[in-house]
């Protein structure tokens, strides 16, 4: 039966404990989320020894059905101050999965004495194993040597130089199937977290793991594989996500003016066509060579949204490029080049710092004028910058708030600390209610509404899309599977009987469900602990105060509409 | 009847309206935490329209009792995100005293086509001038051509580069009776919310202002002749806070460990005599020229704990220099030499920033790596890099809070995003309180207690010492009096009788006493309502971790013990 994994760091050893009963449903966000509520003092600095950092997979990591092994990562956040998980696809909750590890708890520090290290886990155990020699390294080099010292089936979870830094939009990498180290719990500067506890990665290896018993395995395949043909005959998973991949949400924003440009100051870029989901297909098609259109993140997606961007010669530029990138690094700091924008996406990666607030920052940045909207150079070297601790460099790294506390910039499109993502709040209002209103912060995967067959524009419904779209999440979220299955399974109850498969246990949706909405109460318990309320769950001023001229609107929900979303 | 004078600044216009009843009892501190929360949605973006500027006297301002004209500056700070008061000595007051006008409320902002500009008040009522020439200048150079433009007995209320740039420890400076431009309401970012309304100085110009018609101007002018009598006859008054200042304070934190020494690491300065108040007294007499160990900043103080600091020519290096300065931007930064610190702290006027904050930010950005301890030329070029807008200066100027979080440095001592000042709160436990629980944020004048004759390194009782403090404070900054006056008068009740025998009222001790305390419950409720809680009341995560080695002491409060204080 699957455990947790207790990491001790100051006395560098572990410890495990067997789930029992209703906990072999628990996984992903519902168990970052109590392990965090339960363990963590809210008032703590999140960036002390009191903070936790948890990895954990749903019920279905380490098997190979399709989208089920993303890895949640939690901790209280330094960027939001709140609760915070981020969850990323990569292999790591696959192999934590197939060693019968449900979640690792990381808790207390390394000693000043250690020095940076590595924590391994696998079959034996877990190790402790000193990397004073890959500090300062960036993300891919230090993935590469990791994978020379174990092997590259190894799966890891590293930072890059702004976690080092402690830089508080620090994201950790996961790698992907092929080793590339670019699938990442960017949100909330979790890489800090893992940083102040003086780890630079985790290195989980499942080489020697024991075959899985089922408990009833010819059930569980056969399931497996009514979930594959689900996902191959859903037509939006194979004509749109396959195809283009996130990225084709481009159209859908700039369509009703929600696309942020240039600092979320309109809603429709007028290069929008370049960066928009056909010319990336139709560029990587073109260019061939590590080109790929479609990509699986995880072991058994079939949904396989993912991509890699090649440059002229075929060479790859960057995997994956994502809708939120291009609309945070492209259009929204007037950025309107695809080569260009992959080019940002890699320093990123690189540097180990989130997109979505480095572009939400950099856009701040140039609209304080430090340089004009588009310069790429700008955006680049103050990316690559993160890697010398340049100031402005850690500013931008600090995220958009911080960003634009310093330069004195009034239109700062943050929500608890953390930058929106690339929906506009007043154009798609359903995710504008969920930015104000998620304890995550401004979070579009807290529960996003842009593919709604609704009036965008309007206010009437929104606050129950949003709430439905959260508990929605929260529900994924806690399943620890792809949102982009979601849409592709018709009944829910599948996912259940899988678990029940594998288990032999007998849960059912509707406890699922219970977790989940009580995995939001647990959020949100923690941050009213750590003084974050419903005064907090509310959109930036400006975004009441001036209309975006593409969708004509304002975000203008009163306080007791967004209280009522989980009032 | 004294009266409130209403500037919009959208409209240019400007309106009275004259006080009544219980009214003219109200000034200072408790006039602006009012109006604050009275006009002031307590979540609006404080250097956004919403917010309100705020200037207030107390009732005996314009008068000639001593120490009785310091004015009040109030706003929601975009430093603590909750009320702010920070009061100063100067002219202002007086002048608008003699004007008959309590309190001036600025609203809403100058449009963008208006530039720049100065308020303008005197007797005929409210000028609006276009200032954009000033923009950019220091504030000695804005103040000297100033003075050039509305005569030398114009009094001046003015910001500095900091302000212009909208950083968050931005002040306002206030010119005194020679002119210098050197009495701040630094707390809190005052100066930011200023530059936010367009406004780079006000100018108050009592000139034409009416010879006052006191109720009963021999009852008044033997009060004040009693009040003089009775600063004249205190000790500490006449032998330590005129000779020596506020500097006197440093042998008594020196002696107890609660000197800030390099980033609040210690207790005790090696170099403490070199920078203390002897050294400073005998220099001053010493360099001669202009230099003077007592200096009165406001008309009629007989206090006059004010000094004129020269150089070795005996040109004026700063005036006034005082404890707080000597502590952040001297021990705190490992800078051991009264000259270094002078030249600091007048940088640091003519930025118009905050000694408190930009003192203990340098100290943080120094822990980070980014000079050693001691380098006077670092703080020189970052305080005065603010005037290009340099970047890392820009940081500084955003305080200790953002500057530690930028820097990734875990010992950031801030409460509420305001540095805390020249105490260490492991060491004067009180004032730790204090610190931890005013609405004010990390601030010794919002009750202080170094000099109560206390064991205090010990827990016990201080909470009742912090919440006396904190109610006595709020009386004397409610009656717009100095701090300094609060010890020198055996018997409060000659201020109320001094108010009625003004205007011909009948005020009570007690009904000035309820006013203050009712200012802490107001402040408390406007922060509440800005999603500041109990929950923030509390001090930094290392000053509970970390011993301070010559105080032996930590900061050992529980949440209860805080929570009582105002419970």
């Amino acid at each position: 039966m699957p455990h947790i994994l207790r990491i001790s760091l100051a006395s560098k050893t572990s410890a495990q404990r067997e789930l029992k009963g209703l906990e072999l449903l628990l996984g992903g966000r519902a168990l970052t989320a109590r392990i965090v509520q339960d363990e963590v003092p809210a008032t703590c600095n999140a960036l002390g020894r009191h903070n936790r950092l948890v990895f954990a997979g749903g019920a279905l990591a380490g098997t190979l059905v399709s989208s089920v092994n993303r890895l949640s990562i939690g901790a209280k956040s330094p960027l939001t101050g709140g609760s915070k998980e981020s969850n990323a696809g990569g292999v790591v909750a696959y192999k934590l999965g197939r060693l019968g590890i449900r979640a690792v708890i990381f808790e207390d520090r390394l000693s000043k004495e250690d020095g940076w290290m590595v924590v391994r886990i696998d079959a034996k155990g877990v190790s402790f194993l000193p990397a004073a020699d890959l500090a300062g390294l960036g993300v891919y080099e230090k993935a590469k040597r990791l994978f020379e010292r174990h092997g590259k089936d190894a799966g890891l979870a590293l930072i890059g130089p702004a976690g080092e830094q402690h830089l508080i939009c620090a994201g950790v990498a996961v790698t992907d199937p092929e080793g590339a180290p670019t699938r990442y719990s960017g949100r909330g500067g979790l890489g800090a977290v893992m940083a102040s506890k003086g780890i630079l990665a985790v290195v989980v290896d499942d080489s020697q793991a024991p075959k899985e018993e089922f408990a009833d395995r010819n059930t569980f395949m056969a399931l497996q594989k009514q979930v594959a043909e689900s996902v191959n005959a859903t037509p939006i998973t194979c004509e749109v996500f396959r195809k283009y991949g996130t990225a084709s949400m481009l159209n859908v924003t700039n369509n009703v003016g929600a696309l942020p440009v240039r600092n979320f100051s309109r809603g429709v870029f007028e290069r929008a066509r370049e960066i928009g989901p056909e010319t990336l297909h139709d560029t990587i098609v073109a260019r061939g060579g590590e080109g790929r259109v479609s990509h699986a993140c995880m072991r058994g997606c079939l949904v396989q949204c993912s991509n890699v961007y090649p440059d002229a010669n075929g060479h790859t530029l960057v995997t994956p490029l994502e809708y939120e990138a291009i609309g945070l690094l492209g259009s929204n700091c007037g950025i309107g080049d695809l080569d260009d924008i992959a080019r940002l996406n890699y320093y990123c990666n690189d540097m180990g710092v989130d997109t979505i607030d480095i572009g939400a920052a950099i856009a701040v940045a140039m609209e304080a004028g430090l340089a004009p909207f588009g310069d790429v150079g700008f955006a680049q070297k103050v990316i690559t910058g993160i890697a010398e601790g340049d100031i402005l460099s850690r500013l931008i790294g600090s995220g958009v708030e911080v960003t634009g506390k310093v330069l004195g910039v009034y239109r700062t499109p943050s929500i608890k600390g953390q930058a929106l993502a690339a929906y506009d709040p007043r154009a798609i209002k359903g995710t504008g209610v969920t930015y104000a209103t998620s304890p995550q912060g401004g979070d579009h995967t807290a529960g996003n509404t842009p593919r709604l067959q609704i009036k965008q524009h309007e206010k009437e419904g929104q606050v129950g899309h949003s709430r439905n779209a959260q508990q929605g999440m929260a529900f994924i979220d806690s399943l620890g599977i792809c949102m982009m299955l979601g849409g592709a399974i018709k009944d829910q109850n599948i996912l259940l009987s899988l678990i029940n498969a594998r288990f032999g246990s007998s849960f059912t949706l509707d406890e699922a469900k219970k977790i989940a909405m009580e995995t939001l109460a647990v959020e949100r318990k923690f941050n009213a602990e750590a003084g974050i309320s419903t005064v907090h769950d509310r959109a930036p001023e400006f975004f009441y105060e001036e209309v975006n001229p593409d969708s004509n609107s304002v975000f203008d929900f009163t306080v007791e509409e967004l209280a009522s979303v989980h009032g």
